[in-house]
C-alpha cells in the first residue's frame, strides 16, 4: 500500500511509492525507452495488455475490451494510489500519515499511436474532454476523495513514459497545495477588491491584447504576465465559473476548439515540444465559489529546472510572455509574402 | 533590465529576463554542450575569462584576476538580475512588477576542472563555506536585499551549464515564497505547540534512527520522512539556529564534514548524479527567529518531474525516505565479506 506523508513544516503530501521500491541503481539515470507501435497497450487491437476498462466511447455492439472505440478509459496499471481500503489517518511520532488511497486512471485520446490531440476530428477531440466530465462526475460520489486532478504528459521530458496519446487522473483524499494556495490567493483578493482575480485578469489581458494567443466566445488563451515557463499558456472561461465539471455540451465545444488551437500553435512554434497540461478546478465539494475560476495551465519542458527554482519557487523565465503570445498568435497565421512569421519579431515588446 | 513580476493569485514573483529574448526555435531543446576543460572560464589560468572577481582565497602577493587561488567568487556573466539601479515597484493594469534588481555571484569551489567538493582538502572545503559566509555578510549591508540565497548546481539535468565545480549566490530584494512558507509553517506550529518544528524533526529522527544518513556532534544528514525526491537528503544544525550565516568557526569545519560526507555517500550510492542542493535561512533582515531553523536540502535529479507535479505542488516519491538513507548510511562503511552494501538492503522497510 502506498503511503501519503505530510510535510511537518509546510503541510505538503507526498505519495511514497513504497511498493515500487528497488536498489539504487534503477534510479540513477531515467533511461527507460518507450515500447515503439508494435507493443503499445494503448493501441487498437491490443485492448487485452491493460486491465479492464472502466469507460468506453465506441460503436454500438462492441464487447468490452475489444476494438471499435474512440476514446478509452482504464486504471492505471501501475497506479500511484489505490482504490481499495480506508485512509486510516495516523501520527508516526510528530509525523501525519495515511493510507495511499486514491484513483488513478488513463483517458486513451484516440486509437491511433501517432495522432495528436488537435489532429483529432473535433467530434472526437470533443468526447476525450466529455471522458474527463464523466469520470469527475463518477467519481466525486466516493466521500474519501476531496480533489480530482485531470493532467497531460506528452513527451520523455514532460514525464510521459509511454508515447500513444494519453492523459491521466488522479482522484485524492485531500486538495492539493497548489490549488489550496490559489483558493487562499482568490480569497484574499475578493476580500481586498470584491472581485474575482481570474476574472480581472481576463478583462485585464482582453485590455492590453498582447499576451492573447488565441480567444472564441467562451475561452481566452494567453501568456500568464508571470509566466515561470517559456511558452506557458493559459486557457480560461470567460463568464466565470469556478468549476471545470460544470461545463455545458455548446461549451465543450468552444473548449475543444481552443485546446486544439493552443496545442497546435505549440507543435508549431516549437516543433512538438514535451509539454504538460493540466486543469485546475475547485474541489468538488466545495459548491459555486466566487473567488476561484477553473483554468487549463499548459506548459511546454523546455529547460531543466535548477536549484534556484526548487530552493525558492521563484522562477527564471528567459522568454518574455509577450513575445510568446505573438509567436503562438502568429503562427496560427497563414504565411505572408515577404514576412517569415518565425522571424517577424523582435524581442521590445514591454 | 530584467523585470520581476509578481503573480496575482498566489502571489509568487518570477524574474523574466528580457533581454536573453531569442527566436522560439532556441528554446526549442536543452542542448548546449557545455565547453570541455580547455575552454573553461573557471579553470585556473583562464582567469581573464570572467568578469573581474570579487572575493579570492590565494596565495600572499598574487595579483588579482591571476592563478594562485583556492577558492574564488565572480559576478555572474549572464546574470539574472542586475545589481545597479532602484527598484522603481509599479503596477501594470492588475499587475505588479519592478526592476530585477540583484546580485548574481559564482563561487568557484577549487581551480581544477574535475575535482568534486567532497575530494577536496577539508581545509580548502571549508574555505568554499566561509566564501558563502563572507558574501552573505558583504551584500547584507545592501539595503535594497532582503534576502541571499546559496545553491548549487551539478550536472546538466540539474541546471549546471558548466561542468567545473562552482555554486552561485543570488541576492533578492524579497524573500522568496517558499522560504515564506517555510517560516509560516514554522510559526504555525511554534503557535500550537511552542516548539520549533525543525528541532522537533532533529528529536524525531535521532529517536528513531531509520532515516539518518550521517551525523556528527553539530549537525544531522537525514532523509526526510516527506521526502519529495528519491535520495532527497537535509543537513540541519543540532542546536537551534535561525540563520546560516552566524555559523562559527569550529561548526563550519563539522559542516564541511557532514556535507563532504553525504555528498560522497549520493556520489557512491548513486554513481555521479546531477544534483541540486540550497541553504535555505531565515531572511538576514530578521533578528534571531525562535521558529526558523536553517538547513541544507540536497536534491538528486534522478527523474523528470511531470504534470502531476507540477500541477498539484503534490510529489510521488517511489523511494522511500527509510531505505535511502540505509543505502547512503551503508555506503560509507567499508564493503564486508559477503555481503555487498549496495545489494544487502531489501525493500521493506516501515
Amino acid at each position: 500500500m502506498p503511503e501519503l506523508r505530510k510535510d511537518p513544516i509546510i503541510g505538503r503530501w507526498v505519495i511514497i511509492a513504497t511498493e515500487r521500491a528497488n536498489r539504487p541503481v534503477d534510479f540513477a539515470r531515467d533511461e527507460a525507452v518507450a515500447p515503439g507501435k508494435d507493443g503499445c497497450p494503448f493501441c487498437e487491437g491490443n485492448e487485452t495488455k491493460t486491465p479492464p476498462e472502466i469507460l468506453a466511447y465506441c460503436h454500438p455492439g462492441r464487447a468490452p475490451n475489444s476494438p471499435g472505440w474512440w476514446t478509452r478509459v482504464i486504471p492505471n496499471k501501475f497506479p500511484a494510489l489505490k482504490i481499495e481500503g480506508g485512509l486510516e489517518r495516523q501520527f508516526k511520532g510528530i509525523y501525519d500519515q495515511m493510507n495511499g488511497i486514491g484513483a488513478h486512471e488513463i483517458i486513451i485520446e484516440n486509437p491511433a499511436h501517432d495522432k495528436k490531440y488537435f489532429e483529432l476530428d473535433p467530434k472526437k477531440a470533443e468526447d476525450v474532454l466529455w471522458a474527463y466530465r464523466d469520470r469527475i462526475l463518477d467519481l466525486r460520489k466516493d466521500p474519501r476523495m476531496d480533489y480530482i486532478l485531470i493532467f497531460k504528459n506528452h513527451g520523455r521530458a514532460a514525464g510521459a513514459s509511454l508515447a500513444h496519446p494519453h492523459a491521466q487522473l488522479i482522484a485524492l483524499p485531500m486538495v492539493p497545495i497548489s490549488v489550496r494556495r490559489e483558493m487562499a490567493g482568490g480569497a484574499n483578493y475578493m476580500n481586498f477588491k470584491e472581485r474575482c482575480v481570474f476574472c480581472d485578469i481576463v478583462r485585464q489581458e482582453s485590455l492590453v491584447q498582447m499576451r492573447i494567443i488565441d480567444e472564441n466566445n467562451d475561452f481566452l488563451a494567453f501568456a500568464p504576465f508571470a509566466s515561470r515557463f517559456p511558452f506557458e499558456s493559459w486557457i480560461i472561461p470567460k463568464i466565470h465559473d469556478s468549476h471545470f465539471e460544470n461545463t455545458e455540451k455548446e461549451r465543450i465545444a468552444t473548449l475543444t476548439q481552443i485546446l486544439q488551437s493552443v496545442l497546435r500553435r505549440l507543435d508549431t512554434t516549437l516543433k512538438n515540444p514535451p509539454f504538460n497540461y493540466l486543469i485546475h478546478s475547485a474541489p468538488h465539494k466545495e459548491s459555486s465559489m466566487p473567488h476561484y475560476h477553473w483554468h487549463i495551465e499548459i506548459i511546454p519542458k523546455l529547460a531543466h529546472t535548477a536549484g534556484f527554482e526548487w530552493g525558492t519557487g521563484f522562477y527564471i523565465n528567459p522568454v518574455p510572455p509577450e513575445m510568446a503570445a505573438r509567436y503562438l498568435k502568429e503562427s496560427g497565421q497563414p504565411a505572408q509574402s515577404g514576412a517569415n512569421s518565425s522571424a517577424s519579431g523582435g524581442g521590445s515588446v514591454a
